[in-house]
This record gives structure tokens, sequence and C-alpha cells, in this order.
């Protein structure tokens, strides 16, 4: 490890009603530079957490080495927690056909799409969801056809055993500078193995995105540069209409922002006054209202310029049912620079 | 204030994943007996938060001493965080014509019902909520009749410096033994004033619920007492099926419980080794998934029996989307007795 910082204090983002605070979340924060050095924390950098679906990045690279043609709106939705949105759907659709696979192959388990539209169209048709809504099944699709690229067997592609699962675990280790046994192994909501490093780990993984050439020989740099590309051109996929990736991608030239579940948050950010910044936060309590707070007041403190837009994804002043003004949510950041 | 122990070590519900922590919830609680002290506290018990609508049971007490013979049915919708099913509607629907009211006069705002069965079947047939739908519309029910009943306007009856919000504010003191500045005021997601006092404030309140007789002199102890029996008896109009205070009320004797946003809890414990008692918390992030799990571990160290219908409400285990086990639920609450 370089440029450790330890433990200090937490941020908060508290939400306050008639200038009372009501409730309080604490968020650890780790920045790292192309360099793979910490510039900078907030609370726990060492905090060993789950990056989720912030992993699908790293998920997708077994695929991006082994079809280094592949659209890239195919390995956009491989890397995304999308929305179930029939444009969703057509993509998933296609890359999971190139592997001769079918929604039957699919291990992730079912849930109702989220983009509310989505939903609302099934209810109303009288459908009920399919694994393709699962916001994983373009990650699920990617790895039946890394799996068949490979060589490996597509039985079983979600267990721990599996050799892309193996690869996957070892990518992680690798970009995040941490030995493999700091690279914990539990279940994920789609059941593929859900890896748990330390924050500063998962900084350092956005920071390879953020700048592959500069620190990666080999296949890896233009994989990873790849993967770069497809979530930057197809923000809409990788998320959905009007959510946090979708919409700061859209906004903020050079950004890759991927969330997890339970409030985790990866950015490799290209284009900042410092060059290229992998940053990963988690909020503590996994309270995923307070995740757009933080990713702008991040944005702002390393220089990215917060337009009035941007601001609008994280408003200060909290509405009711009624549209009346009750509340403010207050953000701090305590950052520590190395 | 009698009995108070200050603060110290919060409660806490960890989730783990694969053995490893992934998010935490810090909780407070406090518990107060039918003498009005304070004899178990968790965390900060003179936490100043808002009980949102957990303050419900108070807020229907000018309704319960105007309308002593108002049916069982309509009081309980009075006192609830409704799903907006069916049976819920018709019962709010006869309480507000008894002041000659009608939804034009609802003050509440809109949102679709927190029943899903109910919202799909608005979106089935493609209507929109209406203000009768909104889960606080019971309560602006009542309080409409209440101005009526008392010969108050009903124009404003929302609003701050109305005389039933003054009395209800009067009334959030006086039960729970705090000075009126000390019950700060602020707006809530139904536009009627959310007020913020001290957690053994609300703990005080519930424990004049669970013995009203034991306390209280003059009319306010049988309206307490219609109201506990109104809760008790209608455990599905308070919340709805399925949810945390309608499946206790209806598992556990002598019980009136009520939730209220942002993770904030009452109970009233009429029987308990100890007698009479009333409990109140908070999760600190208003973390709601947390609540159940405090719920069943404050019953459970109160001495009333936790069947496993009971646990059930609060697994340890925690399952994803395919059915397969993730993780645990841990609850730590370092109770201290006074």
């Amino acid at each position: 490890m370089t440029g450790q910082t330890g433990a200090g204090q937490a941020g908060q983002v508290i939400f306050t009603r008639g200038g009372v605070p009501e409730s309080l979340h604490r968020v650890h924060v780790a920045v790292v530079d192309a360099g793979r050095r910490q510039v900078a924390a907030c609370g726990d950098a060492d905090l060993v957490t789950f990056p989720r679906s912030s992993s699908k990045p790293v998920q997708a690279l077994p695929l991006a080495l082994a079809a280094p043609e592949l659209p890239g709106d195919e390995l956009a939705i491989a890397c995304a927690s999308h929305a179930g949105t029939p444009e969703h759907l057509a993509v998933v659709a296609r890359l999971l056909a190139r592997s001769g696979s079918t929604v039957e192959d699919l291990r992730c388990g079912t849930h109702p799409p989220f983009d509310p539209a989505a939903a609302a169209d099934l209810i109303r048709r009288g459908e009920q969801p399919t694994p393709l809504h699962h916001n994983c099944s373009g990650k699920h699709a990617g790895m039946l056809l890394a799996c068949v690229l490979n060589g490996w067997p597509r039985e079983g592609y979600t267990e721990q055993p599996h050799p892309l699962q193996l690869r996957i675990r070892e990518l992680h280790a690798d970009l995040g500078g941490v030995a493999m046994d700091d690279v914990h192994v539990g279940t994920d909501g789609c059941s593929v193995p859900a890896l748990a490093l330390p924050l500063h780990g998962m900084a350092r993984v956005f920071a390879r995105l953020a700048a592959p050439a500069e620190s990666l020989a080999g296949p890896l740099a233009p994989a990873l540069e790849r993967v770069f590309g497809a979530m930057t051109a197809h923000p809409l996929l990788i998320a959905g209409p009007g959510r946090l990736d979708t919409t700061l991608m859209s906004l903020v030239p050079g950004l890759a922002a991927k969330m997890g579940a339970e409030a985790f948050y990866g950015m490799a950010l290209r284009e900042t006054p410092r060059g290229p910044l992998g940053v990963a936060f988690k909020v503590q309590d996994g309270g995923e209202r307070a995740r757009p707070h933080v990713a702008l007041a991040m944005l702002e403190a390393l220089g990215v310029p917060v337009t009035a837009e941007l601001r609008a994804l994280a408003p200060n002043v909290q509405y009711n049912w009624a549209g009346r003004e009750v509340g403010t949510a207050e953000v701090e950041l305590p950052l520590r620079w190395a």
C-alpha cells in the first residue's frame, strides 16, 4: 500500500427538518491518483466493504479481454445495473444470443424493473418480470459469453470455484493493489460472488479505469480503455432515465461512474486539475439517498465544476408530498489530503 | 426529568454478507415505566428527534376527547399510517363525512398507496392516487372533525398557529414531561407540524398510553384509553397487511405500536414483567429496515415472549433475489438499566 493515511473523522450527510437534525449518514471515502497513490481520504479508507455492482467494470474485463470487437453498447450493458426498460432488454438479448444462451441460462434471479414506467407497463399488460428484467442481466449475459470465448463451461458460471469468478477475484486484487487473501468472498443479490476489499483498493481500481495506459502494460490497459469508452459512450445503458450514474456521466466529461448496492460508489475521473483520479466511497448504513450528495461534494472537492444541472441531483432543500419545503440536506466531508 | 441516565453506547443493527459486515445502523432507545421513570436506555435517550407518525396517537387525542362515542375503527384510522387499501379508504371516507368535509378539504398531499396490491390496482385501472390514498388521510379527516367539534375553523387546520396544532404541541409537552420550549416545530410529510422532542419524552408518552389511569386524572385518561383500545382492536387499520405495526399488534397482547418515518418507533406495552412500559427508539440514519430487528430485541429485553411467528418479522438470515442465503442481521442493544 502506498500513501495510506489511516482512519479519521468520517464524513456526514445530515437531513434536517425545521432546523433540527433528523437523520444522519456516516461516509467513508478514498481517492487514488493515476500513480496508484492515495491522495485523499475521509473516515476509514481501509474499511473492508463490498463494492457490489460497483465491481461491474471489473467483472466485465474478462469479456472485454476475450471480445475486443464487441459493440460498445453490449460491453456497456455488461457493466450496467440497468433499469429494465425495453431499450436495456434489447441490448441484453443481443449480448445473450452471442453465446447461444437463452433467458433460461441466466442465474441472476428476477425482480421488477427499477424503471417505474417499465414496471407499470408490465403490470398493465398483466405480465410477470423475467430474469432479463433483473438489473444484472447484462452482466450475466456478458459472463456467459466470456465463458464461451475462454472455453470455460457455462454451467456453474456464478459459483466461486468457476475459472471466470476466480479470474474476477484476481483482477480485483491486481488492480486494487491488495493481496488475494484480502479480497473476501460473499454472495451478491444476483448470486455471483460479491467481493469485499479495502475502500482504498476500489479507489485504485477506479484510478486504473481513469488512466489505464499510465499504469498498466499488456492487454489489460486496452481492455480497461474499452470498458471506460463503453460506459461513457452509453450512460443511459449503465443505469437508466433519471438515475445517478446516467445523469452524472451525461453531464461530467471524462467520468465513468458506477453505483453499487448499499450505497457504495465508484468514479473514474479522467479530467481533474490533479489529473486522472479514482474515487470510492461507502455510506456506512447503506443509505442510498446520501449517495448523490456525497458524489457531488467529491466532484467539487476534486475541482470538477458542479453546474446547477448537476446540483439538482442532490438538492439542499427537501420537499414533502404537498411540495412544501420541510428541511435541508447538509454534507460535511472533512477530507484529509496526503 | 426523572431517572435520566444520559448518553452511552448506542445500539447497532449490523447486516453482514459472507461473514463480513456490510452496513451498520446505530440506534437510540428509551424505556419509561407507568410511574414516568426512565428505567432503561441505549445510546442517547436525550436525543431530540422527530417521532413523525409515531405522534399520531397524540395527534388523535383532541378527537378522542371531543368525540367519546366515535366508533373505534374511525379513531384507529385517525391514528394510522395506512396502506391505502379499499378497507382503509372506506373508514377514512366515513370519518371525513362526519365533519361534512370532502377530499378537497384534505391538506395531506398525494402519494401512491403503500400497499403494493392497491398500488397495482390503481395502475391497472388507469387511475391516479388522491389525497385519500395518502397514509395520513385518516389523521387529517380526524383533525377536521376535531376542529368542527371544538368550534375551531377547518381552514388552516394544518398550520402552526391553529388552536388544534397548539393543543397537540401542548399534549406532547404534558404527556412527555418536557417544557413547551423543548418541543421543536418542523413540517411533516403531510404538511402538519412535525414535532421534535427528547427520545425519553416520547417513551413517556407511550408509557401514558400503556397506563393512562395510573398517572392521569381528568378526561385525558379515558381518551388515552380509547386511543389504546382503538389501536389494539384494529391492528389492520393502523398500518396494513404484512406491515410491522399490524403484525406486532396482532401477535403481542396488550401492545399498541406506531411507526414513524425515518425509523422512529413507539410501543405502549401493557403486559410485561415490569408492568406497563413505554418504549421509543430511533434508528439514527432513518434506516427503516433496522426497525423490526430493534423492536423484537426490545420486546425480548423487556420480557415479552418472542415467538417464532414474531421472529419471522426480523429474520436473522438474509436472502437474495434468487432465494439464496447471503448474510445475517445482528442486533446489539447494550441497554443501561436505571
